[in-house]
């Protein structure tokens, strides 16, 4: 990996100052990290590294899950950490404007206080920043109710590579004046220009909310269960998270720090939810519908929660995914596929797996957005073969038309997994963005393709 | 005007047979049609044209409102309409894969016979078609439950100026591969591609309508009363039309086909809906929540309705938009504003139209999505003057920030009106976007950018 050179670093220092600029030699992420606090400043950076050819790795709240923001050579990092303010909360609007460095759980909070509703949530709230969470189209739990990232943004600004600012901070629904350019980069992990500041929608509070776990016999029956659910409960339903046995069971197991509300032997457990605004009719329906999807023979057992403590009881079943690093050395996936061939796809899968020695196989995942997290490895830490794992999952993920990544984006880590999601002129249409918004090369090189094939394109 | 060459005509005969070319000369629609009847074909065309150099205008079902298919330089017409099959119908995964030549109303009823809702409607859903629907990202009637068109589509696949064909049939929910192709394509109103199958996403059939007409006292509590209804009808809320007096009060005069449901003399009259999933408690619920409005002062009347009959009288004078035409000369605008300023848009244009002799100015639209529709004209046909109206109108968009296309694209209409809603930098990174991808500049050329502003960007 090359270094920066001096003259650029020193360029650099004059625009953003000593505090601006961070030098700390690391493994993975780059060793010199740039820290502007304006968009101003951003562009600056660009323009001089566009001049010099010098790479760049926007940098967010690092948790990417696809390696995006690791150093590949020489890049320096661009830190959005000191654009971190809430520009504006519009409350007739219902929109907020932030910056990029802005974390998510500091909007969600600020969103709160004035009762409106950022639904936007997973387990890295505390870090992920709302430029890296646009830039990775975030889902996380409850996309079957209000889509992923892309659905909540209004308004981007964004940097180009070669410091262009265009800023497109729209607070409006329908806008239908042109392309609808905040989609080229929203998804595109830093590749083709630099979020600094972000419109979200907002919406109204939910006030009731109400969760049950669920035990079905079979998987017709649980597709059945999703769409008996989403057509009984309007506009409501807000998770369908599906655990297969291996999950649930382990999870819960004899010992474990959770108590099953349902007992073992079920072919699935799926936890639903849904988010109302009218707590004693909510709760009520809730009820009547899933009676009346135990009459139809969808479901074969149900519990019910009762009281916050209870929801919480089956929530941390369902992301106790930690705890499964406990059955020796693992790979979490994060596919997609369609539920018409779900089952089989998990079928194949086991069978695949049960070839290998001491496999472990656990499955779950957020159903009702055809999104599955499969969880592959094996108790035996010298069987344990990463690249051949990898193989074998994508493998059926591409026979079964599957994507490689439901949620998480491409990044380094699935780079070379791509192709079987994608054809190749999608590829080749992609590529040709790539060129032209950043013809250098010079932002995030190497994420979604790596530099040799824009190159040879 | 340039015509087609006679060698480019036959080329596309030997291509298409004698009954895949229609000749008909036409003052506005290009006079020669060509009618494929496949994706390989759309590509042989477009490989034909690319290179001749001959332009041509994607045409859909010819209801656009802002003359995205008129032709402008000897265009050929691309029309799908043989491509009008619908595909499949998938209803585990809730998708419909159509041909873009299918017809909406088509699509939507054979969805309904499988208990399943495309919840998109507007006036000319039997003559539209999904390509062109997706082509200008349209709107309608209950954007504020279910989004624009761009939130209803999956998968799409287009065929590009040199006859490259893109397939990109996604399924699923979740799927974050690389750039989200779909989006440069969905609202290009046919400049970068042409779009010949869809993947949409279908919903439940909802189970419950309730509708109601509001009198409200002034536009804060118009703005509140979008609010409230929306936190207490969770997820269910369908519609939210506002019409100012000059539209209600127009509609419904002595004489007109139309009986009052509430008296005149209100300042803003309300059009509210929901579609839910529980008959009696929907009812219930909604009957409640506008009795609380009531009590808490945002409305001042309200006529709920009880019968088909009386929630269709309601939706009729909502929609008699044709009446208006009875007024005198007018012209019918699509433009968005925040809700902050909208009270003041419309003073601003009411002051400005009452400096001109006999002015028209009738405002409705749909304000849960921030589009309004404004008429405006004079009852004095020796004073309506189109260039001086629309200067008149969109310098007030201007001033307020507003969109001067919400719903219906920007074609050959509202070209030389982008730039008031467009920064110079968004409209710059929109011809590099059109150069990429059309350089020779022959997919509907003019609309949006003029070929000279391209040519010289």
């Amino acid at each position: 990996m090359s270094e920066p050179s001096a003259e650029v670093l020193q360029e650099l220092r004059q625009q953003l100052g000593d505090d601006g600029v961070r030098i700390q030699p690391d493994a993975v992420l780059p060793d010199v990290v740039l820290r502007p606090q304006s968009t101003a400043q951003v562009s600056a950076i660009l323009k001089i590294c566009s001049a010099a050819g010098q790479p760049l790795v926007p940098l967010g709240g690092r948790t990417g899950m696809a390696n995006g923001h690791y150093q590949t050579c020489g890049e320096i990092g661009l830190s959005l950490e000191r654009m971190n303010a809430i520009e504006e909360i519009d409350p007739d609007n219902r929109t907020m404007t932030v910056q990029a460095g802005c974390i998510l759980q500091v909007a969600v909070e600020a969103a709160e206080e004035l009762g409106l509703l950022l639904p936007l949530d997973f387990g890295a709230r505390g870090s992920a920043t709302l430029g890296g969470i646009v830039a990775t189209n975030a889902g996380g739990n409850r996309v079957i109710r209000y889509g992923m990232l892309r659905d909540m943004v209004l308004g981007l600004e964004v940097v180009l590579a070669d410091g262009t600012v265009v800023t497109s901070l729209n607070k409006m629904l329908k806008n239908n004046t042109g392309y609808d350019i905040k989609q080229w980069f929203i998804g595109a992990e830093g590749t083709l220009g630099v979020i600094t500041r972000v419109v979200l929608r907002l919406r109204p509070t939910p006030s009731s909310q109400n969760t049950a776990l669920l035990a079905v016999d079979d998987f017709p029956a649980v597709i059945k269960l999703l769409h008996w659910l989403d057509a009984r409960t309007a506009g409501t339903l807000s998770a369908f998270e599906v655990m297969w046995p291996d999950f649930y069971e382990y999870i819960t197991r004899d010992g474990s720090l959770h108590r099953p509300p349902l007992p073992h032997g079920s072919a699935y457990y799926v936890l639903v939810e849904t988010l109302g605004s009218n707590p004693a009719v909510d709760a009520e329906n809730f009820e009547l519908v899933l009676g009346e999807a135990m009459e139809e023979g969808l479901l074969a057992d149900a519990v019910l929660t009762h009281s916050q403590a209870e929801r919480n009881a089956i929530w941390e079943i369902r992301d106790d995914v930690l705890e499964l690093f406990k059955l020796g050395p693992i790979i979490p996936f994060d596919i997609s596929v369609t539920l018409d061939v779900m089952e089989n796809f998990v079928v194949d899968i086991r069978a695949a797996m049960n070839k290998l020695p001491d496999p472990i196989c656990v499955i779950f995942g957020h159903l009702g957005d055809s999104n599955l997290h499969v969880i592959l490895g094996s108790r035996n830490h010298q069987a344990f073969d990463y690249d051949a794992l990898q193989q074998l999952l994508y493998d059926i993920v591409e026979h079964y038309r599957g994507s490689v990544s439901a949620e998480h984006g491409i990044g380094l880590a699935k780079r070379e997994q791509l192709h079987r999601s994608r054809s190749a002129q999608e590829l080749q249409l992609m590529m040709a963005m790539k060129k032209m918004l950043d013809p250098k090369n010079i932002l995030n090189p190497n994420k979604i393709f790596a530099a040799e094939t824009i190159a040879a394109a």
